[in-house]
């Protein structure tokens, strides 16, 4: 069954002691079964799960199906076997002779001498009903069974082939990966939606002060990726290796990422937040300017698409054709242009300009609302756009401050994508000491804040990045409209189930 | 200077809209500078820090490095220059002619017209010295500088590269990644040592019961695994799809894997614990005995030690070199060895033979501690061992039922290796729906885990898993001896370093 024991170059003969349970013969694979050559009625044990069962005359048929394929073994079984336990959802164990088949669209069919329920399926009891269309509200409240369905099972496929994506597009381009910390004691960016994490009451340490000090559930790791990236590594802890110049150089990391869950303690329910959800996140060093980043950005998302589109294409497929019907063509509309950008003084005017009725008036120097997101990205033909250059009066501390005027700036980039609005936010960050010490004085965040300082103190240099919600990409590549619908386990105001 | 460029095939030509910041024209990297061909006098701009100056008559060379290359750049410049700035460490943009470099070892060097210091970096203040050796106990202070030293910049380096090599390992053997949920109802293991999360007292949610239940930091993701290696796919949710047999078939996780954050709020200080912590876990559906388990886990060492040792042999080497001498050869030691099986109960009959004063008297049906730990891997010649079949009392209700006499145990495997004790721990799962039932009904656990047993009454499978500690396998294949060395920000009692 295991196909790891290919990849195994080392391969155990197990070892001289006694092994309590003695080794079953190995099973075949429904995958290896059905490429079994000249089905010369060879005797084979499959398993696998029963994926339909059809009366015929005096003969069961089966489809057993066991995840390694993409195709069923046909499992034929005369009338002696009891057809009522050989339901639909059940395992089963089926020996027998591998045949030639006589059906259309197989070679294989397996002759069933013995076929052993593994586990029943109570079809009765089982929430999700054979056929039925259940809508994705209602598998919501079976977090433990909603990924045995087609919808869940594809996104949450399309979420691991994206994932390692992710990690190849970055890997590919010379990013070292940080686990940035989950527990930290920095507030970021002075967000007031944070969890508190403390021992539980059941615990033997002392409930307050574990850490000593109070302790978060991190909003974002880019403070700690900074920490990272600012590679002027220097020649230290071994003399001798200072005498090799091969060691040097590659100390430096100028350019990290990760991707790790973040948390906002927010009370919303909206189609768009949860309270745990994944950010992909980067740092780079030696950035000159917005347009840099941007182009990482951009290569991001469409690197990473292209990757998902060529290794799960059936389950984007499945989502495309019946979760968002048209999706498909709104997704190559995105990876065949060109990315846009408009700054935020641009935008605003387009806002001001336009004939619809807005909720919030739009205004130079207040935040662009969803609905705003929405306008400007329908505006720009429904491709992605880039809005640059914020207010510095919106932005945190450590944006880098554009110097210009009237209006006075920051270099910030944030990327709106149709039905998602906001996607993936960045900027160049405020390299310059001084800079940042005012920025962080004129908040009172100097003291808690020395050790950022500190790394503008010792070789400083330009830099940007940036943090793209995860479940959101996925939102938008699939078109699944709520976001609790793409991540394994949805946690939100409450809602923390299993 | 962004290689993602190349990667980059959707090339952005920027849109019409005007942006604030003029781009800066390109600096070439360090690496693309020693890769120029001819070195024809070329004027190019290279940013990056100062390894190393030296004045030598009326000429200063500069060794620049950016940590695009191993090899630093070599940049000249004439006595105008003020070789007091110019000092190690600081960050530089440097202008002037790509010429043949008369000095061995190099073919080209930077004849500087113009050298700007970005960044200095004041010496004085820094707590790390130049070519001094500091103390890995003494780096330990200083989280957001300490990755700038050799040591700690190999030891992440290899973090990094270990990670995608288990990445790589699951993909590679078919497994499915899921991002198991850090926040959890559900206390797994009936441990005590959990953390309790709240909204902080600053949000504007209700504090209590934010999630209407306590919600604690997960302790292992394993439980939410096993919901998604149940893969009996049912074809739900569009009919259409049930018409085309294509779709059928790769709905099933029969094998998923994570990678993620664990947590335990114990009082260790030890050179083995943290509070904020990695695990590798994987469940695998249709596993028949502990010896499918355990080739995997002895897979997925391997696996990935050769790939870290292949991908970054200059940062393992290091290590090896310079913080664990010797290292190396208990490595390749484990490496082309198979792996070791004793029973639990063999293993106290050792242990009851060992000449060895314990602390803790060996005993069937109590617990090995880490002197019996350790005991035993010297005892088998520094291979890693694995050792099954533990008293059912010991172990938690998920365990499977052994069956056996007149010791009555479990199919767990846990195994151990030199220096670290136990790395992973697995089991087969108890996949019987009435033997987990009464398992649940003597700890008083029926209610909170009623979703548990649901996997077992709908085509529930043999299957198992396990999880593997990331730092300890770190510890294990570099040598390190503390736990908070091989993570970019440890956590533990008293401390939360940014």
């Amino acid at each position: 069954m295991l196909g790891a024991r290919c990849l195994l170059q080392a391969l155990r003969s197990c070892s001289s002691a006694p092994c309590a349970r003695p080794r079953a013969p190995a099973a075949l694979s429904v995958r290896d079964a059905l490429r079994a050559r000249g089905a010369s009625g060879e005797r084979v044990k499959v398993q696998g799960w029963i994926r339909s069962a059809r009366s015929q005359k005096e003969v069961l048929f089966l489809h057993v199906n066991d995840g390694s394929s993409l195709e069923s073994l046909q499992v034929v079984a005369d009338s002696s076997f009891d057809s009522r336990e050989l339901a639909f959802g059940s395992s089963v164990e089926a020996q027998g002779q591998l045949v030639k088949s006589p059906s259309r669209g197989q070679n294989v069919e397996l002759k069933a001498e013995k076929i052993e329920v593994i586990g029943n399926c109570d079809a009765k009891a089982f929430p999700i009903k054979y056929k039925e269309r259940h809508p994705l509200e209602y598998l919501r409240q079976y977090p433990h069974l909603r990924c045995r369905t087609n919808a869940l099972a594809s996104i949450l496929r399309v979420r691991s082939e994206a994932t390692a994506a992710v990690h190849s597009f970055f890997k590919d381009s010379g990013f070292v990966h940080i686990h940035t910390p989950v527990i930290t004691s920095n507030d970021c960016e002075g967000a007031g939606e944070l969890f508190q994490v403390e021992p539980s009451s059941k615990t033997k340490v002392p409930k307050e002060n574990f850490f000593n000090v109070p302790a978060f559930l991190t909003v974002s790791g880019q403070l700690h990726l900074e920490v990272m990236s600012g590679g002027n590594s220097t020649l230290i802890e071994m003399k001798e290796v200072v005498k090799d110049l091969n060691w040097l150089g590659i100390r430096a990391f100028t350019r990290v990422f990760t991707i790790g869950p973040t948390f906002r303690a927010e009370n919303s329910q909206s189609r768009r937040h949860l309270a745990e959800f994944y950010m992909v996140e980067a740092e780079i060093s030696f950035v000159e300017s917005l347009q840099d980043l941007m182009q990482v950005m951009e290569g991001l998302f469409k690197s990473t698409t292209m990757m998902v589109l060529s290794n799960c294409p059936k389950d984007v497929e499945l989502c495309h054709k019946f979760i968002a019907p048209g999706h498909k063509d709104r997704l190559e509309h995105m990876l065949k242009n060109n990315f846009l950008t408009i700054s935020y003084t641009e935008a605003v005017e387009i806002l001001k300009q336009a004939s619809e009725n807005f909720t919030f008036t739009p205004e130079w120097g207040v935040d662009l609302q969803t609905e705003h997101e929405k306008y400007l990205v329908k505006h720009c033909g429904n491709i992605p756009v880039f809005v640059i250059n914020y207010p510095l009066a919106l932005k945190p501390f450590y944006m880098r401050d554009n110097e210009d005027g009237p209006h006075h700036t920051v270099a910030a980039v944030d990327l709106l994508v149709p039905g998602v609005g906001e996607l993936i936010g960045g900027s160049l960050r405020e390299e310059r000491y001084h800079f940042l010490e005012q920025r962080l004085a004129r908040s009172g965040l100097t003291e808690a804040y020395q050790w950022y300082l500190d790394l503008r103190r010792f070789g400083s240099v330009p830099h940007g990045g940036f943090g793209m919600g995860f479940e959101r990409y996925l939102q938008c590549i699939l078109g699944v409209d709520n976001i609790k619908d793409v991540i394994p386990f949805p946690r939100f105001t409450h809602s923390c189930l299993l």
